[in-house]
């Protein structure tokens, strides 16, 4: 429904491009969502892009345009932005959008531009800049409520009142004098208490907190189980410098997801840095290489057998059944085993249970496909090619889902990053694995019927 | 530094448990978090977790225990308990968590647990299991805030003081006589206003809502898009019947992650169904079926050429590195593809810029890995196997990856599912097609070499 919404919209504001109705568009724009644009924006070009947003009338839209756009696209579109509107819609930006998108800016541009910037603001932005961006400092807003202990809850409801630019206030931070965060209170129980009570009266002492430099994952994470709208970070001292909001963690959960997606296809990690041709290259050549690698190893592996094969050509037949069958059971295994691990926690009992029950379900699949492919080898060229391919078949099935489910309970023992591509990683090892099985399977089997 | 806290409490519960020690771990249970406890429940066994379970003290505190449970825990857990304490712990749930436990439990269990909770409560619980799990209405809360047009703000703040059932009331909703949806109003901005304005003067009027059946990954996608803390879900008649809150959305965006990296593998689909041997059996032997298809198709493909194979048995050997590089090439152009249509939306202009690199990309990879692979070759048997080896490599990998790219406009062009296990499909396709290249350019270079 609401794709179909955002569809519409993409395909009115081309039309409208492409006839030059300049005053429609703009019309169709000022009434559109800044979030809606923002979609309509990724499918649009370079040009059509600028065309678009220059005839936005509203700076505060703009800037809101902006916030919204993945940093690809916001590092083409603002250098094409003249420095006085670029002034005007980095004034509306939140501190924190503003200091990621000026990240993206050349280094020249972004000096320009935080001078012009008021002092109070490009400050702000400057020390935002600092943070790494995966870190609880990188996604924080500075802009949060924080009292004193002793303010009423009279004069907590008046300086809310005053602060209308801290976008999401739902709890008021309690600072001691020192500005360590000491307490909380919900926005709700500020409205259902009496006017005369101090905020230390009514605070929850017990906050949970992150610091500056905790990875947005974990921040993500902590959100999510605990159904916080908001979680404070501190810096080393325990003072209060940030806060990282419910929506920002929703971007976070979504990136990673893509993230995880690409990493484990060996697709690279970041959609938006993925666009051009050489970036596409670069991130898929090495997990490639790892394919590369298995097969090459095969080579003089099958080489090394080439006497068998000579006298039962048949045995080639099945090498991509049993490549294929054996690398997508190490794949399952993987995928379940790596999933569940983020999910959770793991402890050796779990993990032996796991890998118990991984052992019997490739047990059920070696068997069931084993005998199929056997029934295959059987019509192809008699029942002694049958068992040879049945029993390799299943037993690599078997071998090949040990290895998944293995894989990355190493990565987590060896703390290697499971980022290495772990798809074509896993098929590597696999086809490698069963190739040995085959070969070994094949050659006893046919040396025990030559001997009997 | 979390998941570290979580491990260290699963040991201490653990070793408590061990060492029989009652009194200490119902003390560490009840400073516990229920979050907390509700993960390190996943690595107890059945046994464990029922005498850790009847150790905590407080039975609201048992409640948000089994709200955070996932619902193969909660299905195991739920029917040992008796039903007395089954009753107490229902009515401290909220309404929507609890019909959604309702829902694991046997059905008489079940009639017994409504029949005995408070009435108001246990008719809601049964309207709310009457919707569809995985739409708007399944993880709708029917507990909110609602207002007439003309109370005043000191008035509805008294309301909201009373109603404190009332999980996150950000928003009080406000509804014209007929009960239909016909404003907003921020908790912030009721807190900002005048105590003797009505709530018509003050509300948004332009309310984003989304109706009981919307899917709720819709819902979700709404919710992030416009950084909502809660959305209203209207009957087909406007009325308001519930709203969607964040926390909510964010579990249906971890949910539909998992999902998709799941699916995406062929290793099923919900990582809580599939704990069984026999349910991961039943999951994974579809998307192996792909696999055994391409293989079967791949033994008379192969034995079609037994001479060519017979006379130039080196052939052979490239057949794991064909498959293995034609398959990855395949699988990173599907994710990728696949995961920008979710991430934005699609024109004909953009895919066609997509194919357009996606072939450039894979003829990049395919020249660098064909020549790797024909360098291989040549060393193993001379140029012309060198030759052969690396145009078919070459061209398999371009061939797969445009097999690749193209598979998820298919999807959508033709609605159908995505899930049909999207990698084992490439995989398939990938497989029997980079075969028949490999076969047709090594049985045409080697004709000519003997016409030549």
């Amino acid at each position: 429904m609401q794709s179909r919404k955002i569809r519409m919209l993409t395909e009115t504001v081309d039309s409208l491009l492409q006839r030059g109705a300049r005053t429609n568009l703009q019309k169709l724009l000022s009434k559109s969502h800044a979030a809606d644009l923002s979609i309509v924006f990724r499918s649009l070009s370079g040009s059509e892009t600028r065309a678009t947003f220059a005839l936005i009338d509203d700076v505060e839209k703009k800037a809101e345009v902006i916030s919204h756009l993945d940093s690809e696209l916001q590092g083409r579109l603002l250098p094409t932005i003249e420095m006085d509107e670029l002034v005007a819609i980095f004034s509306e930006m939140s501190n924190d959008v503003a200091a990621d998108a000026m990240g993206l800016l050349p280094e020249e541009l972004a000096s320009e531009l935080l001078s012009r910037m008021a002092r109070t603001d490009s400050l702000q932005v400057e020390d935002l800049m600092e943070y790494d961006p995966d870190t609880a400092g990188g996604i924080m807003s500075p802009e949060f409520v924080s009292l004193s202990e002793d303010t009423t809850v009279q004069k907590a409801a008046e300086v809310l009142r005053a602060s209308d630019d801290v976008a999401m206030a739902f709890y008021v931070y309690v600072t001691n004098e020192f500005e360590q965060l000491c307490g909380v209170i919900s926005l709700r129980q500020l409205v259902t208490s009496a006017a005369d009570r101090s905020l230390k009266e009514l605070m929850e002492t017990n906050v949970m907190r992150v610091r500056w430099d905790t990875d947005q994952e974990d921040v993500a994470r902590l959100v999510a189980r605990y159904n916080f709208l908001a979680i404070p970070v501190v810096d080393d001292g325990n003072k209060l410098i940030g806060i990282v909001t419910v929506d920002d963690v929703i971007d976070v959960i979504r990136e990673e997801a893509t993230e995880d997606i690409l990493k484990m296809a060996g697709a690279g990690q970041d959609l938006e840095e993925l666009r051009s041709v050489p970036s596409r290259v670069a991130s898929r050549i090495r997990p490639l290489g790892y394919l590369f690698l298995s097969g090459a190893i095969a080579v003089p592996l099958l080489h090394g057998f080439r006497d068998m094969f000579n006298s039962n050509l048949a045995l080639i037949y099945f090498i991509p059944l049993l490549l294929g069958l054996g690398s997508t059971a190490a794949i399952q295994a993987t995928t379940y085993m790596s999933r569940g691990w983020t999910m959770g926690v793991i402890r050796s009992r779990w993990v032996r249970r796991q890998i118990r029950r991984e052992l019997y379900t490739s047990a059920v699949l070696g068997v069931a496909y084993g005998l199929g492919c056997g029934l295959l080898a059987v019509l192809i060229s008699g029942w002694a090619l049958g068992l040879v391919v049945a029993s390799a078949v299943g037993l690599g099935m078997v071998v090949s889902t040990l290895i998944g489910a293995a894989l990355p309970l190493f990565f987590v023992r060896f703390k290697i990053d499971p980022s290495l591509a772990t798809h074509p990683m896993v098929r590597m090892l696999s086809m490698v694995a069963v190739l040995i099985v085959y070969l070994l399977v094949s050659s006893t089997l046919l040396w025990c019927r030559l001997g009997g």
